[in-house]
């Protein structure tokens, strides 16, 4: 199968099951000996992780909005060049688990600094490059605290929200409304998932989608 | 004297003396009992100090420009917020060691990103926020170089290059290019200075400069 440089990223609040689901694809890509890299924003390289560090750092609690904005895109601008696009040009299927969209609906929606100034950053960060397709899981703000709560239960920790998961529903809920309006201006990128299916019917989705997808570059491939 | 919220930058390339000038000025605010707050660039606050060693390390030898624009824009965004800002609301001078201006010499012309670019991505971070006055000390890159390694010398320290001071010396003449750019268009809020001078030649002639703008900034205080 040729599938050259297929550029794939999972988008949603925590909680949604995107780690699941990336991981799923990716194994389903190795079944099928499809070359492929998963990564992460922020990090995914040692300089991307160090920023994502200075970001997550429950003590910076001084930081400000536009610090943050700033540190997201610096972490993204290293990530695009140092591995996601020479992944892409060796031909390898890139799983991202989150990329713009999720500046955009956190930072430009939810810390309402508007959705125009986080793409101009981001156009700068990234030179430009988009995804192929963008799975975004959506889930209730509610459902994703809950599902967040159980995980740390489930793994014998007690609650440690970094400093973005404390901030409150209602913040929450503006990055939803967020993540829905960029989908209403991008549905040929964007492929929307009703997070509350199990991780089964979500993945069933997913695949039957990245299968269709493979096809037509099959096709066009073959030209 | 009534100097309320005088923000005034020093920019020219490392071995120019700003330092000394900056140090200077302080100490004759110190004498006229003018509050200041004595402040320099990348850096300033915890948060942005944390980002300067991110830029600075030599390790970090991968680190794309892009990367680079965005985490100097990060640290200022925290320093201007935090810490400019507060000082100036409450009529304080600012003495600070570089500024915008260093990002548009040293990156949007020594590395070709392109002034636009970088003024835009620094309107975002500042806010707008820009110097009443700007003390640029002009110097050759060969005698730049010549007085560092004089520097280092006297320190007694083998020569230890940041990744910045490391670049070659053509690089360093395009950026001196660019301050000299910055000039043109604004010369009404940039004094530049001859940096071959002594540093009792440059200082008498940023304090004649500072006392004119005090004395014009009085007037306009008893209208």
């Amino acid at each position: 199968m040729n599938v050259q440089g297929l550029f794939i990223t999972f988008e949603g609040p925590d909680g949604a099951g995107k780690s699941t689901q990336v991981q799923k694809l990716a194994h389903y890509l190795q079944g099928k000996e499809i070359s492929y890299i998963h990564t992460r924003e922020p990090g995914g390289t040692a300089i991307s992780d160090k920023i994502r560090s200075l970001i997550l750092d429950p003590e910076h609690s001084e930081m400000v909005n536009e610090t943050e904005v700033l540190l997201y895109a610096a972490s993204r601008a290293q990530h695009v060049r140092e591995k996601i696009i020479p992944a892409l040009e060796e031909g390898k299927v890139v799983l991202c688990d989150r990329f713009v969209d999720a500046s955009i609906a956190y930072q430009g929606f939810g810390l309402g600094i508007g959705q125009d100034k986080i793409s101009e950053i981001n156009r700068f960060a990234t030179g430009g490059l988009k995804p192929s397709r963008t799975y975004l899981i959506d889930l209730s703000p509610e459902e994703g605290r809950k599902r967040m709560m159980e995980r740390y239960k489930a793994a014998n920790k007690t609650e440690q929200f970094d400093r973005i998961e404390q901030k409150e529903l209602a913040y929450h809920e503006t990055v939803r409304n967020g993540f829905h309006q960029i989908y209403e201006t991008e549905k040929d990128r964007i492929y929307i998932i009703d997070g509350r299916q199990s991780v089964e019917e979500i993945f069933q989705q997913i695949k039957d989608d990245f299968d269709s997808i493979c096809s037509k570059q099959g096709l066009k491939m073959e030209r």
